[in-house]
């Protein structure tokens, strides 16, 4: 074929670094979280993305391979690979949340994970009253001095530890699949974080209850501790709120 | 090397059907799962891996990047394939459950469903009552039309029937997480179906308790569809209860 000296080389593997291939499925990834591959559309061809990327064929294999392992394509012989309908995509795969928090803030599953998490956490907080163990009390009792310590204008320290908080909580109810939504929990607390300079007036405004809870998982109060959990991520609501329209307003 | 002639061969692609790869695939995913390969040590080589599943280094590799996307694993240069620690696997994919449910039964896990079951698919049914088009009140109408007229020595169908009402009903919330959840549910109904010759008598007692649900839902009464969810999660609790007390006397 006319075009064979462009071909990229299909060996290649070594010299190319981790990160490189790391970058070709996060962008790929991101890519199609953003609708720029759309759901039912066919992947540009191996040869096309690696003549983009500048990496080998195996490269890119391996980065289609992850994004089928994670249900947002599908490959079939001679047909290519295609991007599946929104339904089959892995949503909670801490990869593809990460992905979908890259891109443009989606209203729709920002409110989806605020309603989950109305529905999750008071539950793992009463579940940690009963469970919690005094090593568990340690951990939620460390996050949230470190959320009292930081400074208000250090963005990434206030997500920290406000993410470390949620997440000791979550562990304390000793139940798996609670655990095993932290990761969910916790795109969900990064994207409310993002797109600001500093933390918002309710941020602060919710550090006592975090210590009220905290107090009730202590004192093994279930109702009271789910109740408090409630009134937390009821915060975090109105800030969803006043984001959403100040959203509105820019347009 | 003495033992090159016994290496597989490292094309083979073609002439390997995607059965095949699967088979790895589902192969060591059930033997992480199960503990066969326990947590922190290291996989068989790629070599070992290809005589004993008599393929080629390819299919291997890609059963590996798979494994990987999941968290299941971790590669490193030199230092071969290590299964990561619990907490990192992505426990709530589907092919990780489905590699659980067909593992031992799992107590812990079953209880963890359970009470997640119990937190989220009240939630999504309030949802349901108030955001429910009549294209998904047909929907879970049908599925429920579907678990009445199932013979309840077909385990099958009752399974089925009963998967796609709950799934139904998280597709109604409207709510991105919840639908994305679909899974976890699916696999959980399915490990209370598992193991037993005909379906429960609290499955039958059921059958009307999903009449009410329906009902509260169409009637757009959120308070009533939540309450008449708990009631119906409960009955699966009773049938797990009955199942671990038979799983004690068994030993």
């Amino acid at each position: 074929m006319a075009v064979s000296t462009l071909d990229p080389p299909v060996r290649g593997k070594r010299g190319e670094s981790p990160f490189v291939r790391e970058h070709v499925l996060d962008t790929l990834g991101k890519r199609i979280l953003a609708g720029e591959y759309p759901q039912g559309t066919t992947l540009p061809t191996e040869s096309q993305l690696c003549t983009e990327f500048g990496v080998s064929r195996t490269a890119i294999r391996e980065a289609v391979k992850m994004l089928a392992a994670k249900g947002l394509v599908v490959s079939r012989q001679r047909a290519g690979t295609r991007v599946q309908e929104i339904d089959l995509w892995n949503r909670l795969d801490p990869d593809v949340l990460g992905w979908m928090n890259a891109g443009a803030f989606d209203a729709d599953f920002a409110r989806g994970l605020l309603e989950a998490r109305h529905a999750i956490e008071p539950a793992a907080a009463g579940w940690a009253a009963m469970r919690a163990t005094a090593r568990d009390l340690a951990a939620i009792e460390v996050a949230y001095e470190a959320m009292q310590a930081a400074e208000i204008r250090d963005l990434a320290a206030c997500a920290d530890a406000d993410l470390a908080f949620h997440s000791a909580i979550l562990r304390a109810s000793h139940n798996p699949v609670f655990t095993a939504l932290i990761g969910v929990i916790g795109q969900a607390l990064a994207s409310s974080f993002r797109a600001t300079t500093s933390v918002s007036k309710s941020y602060v405004e919710s550090l006592g209850v975090h210590g009220d809870v905290l107090e009730a998982i202590r004192l093994r109060q279930p109702d009271l501790a789910s109740e408090r959990m409630h009134a937390l991520i009821e915060f975090a609501a109105q800030d969803m709120r006043i984001h959403a329209k100040k959203q509105i307003r820019k347009r």
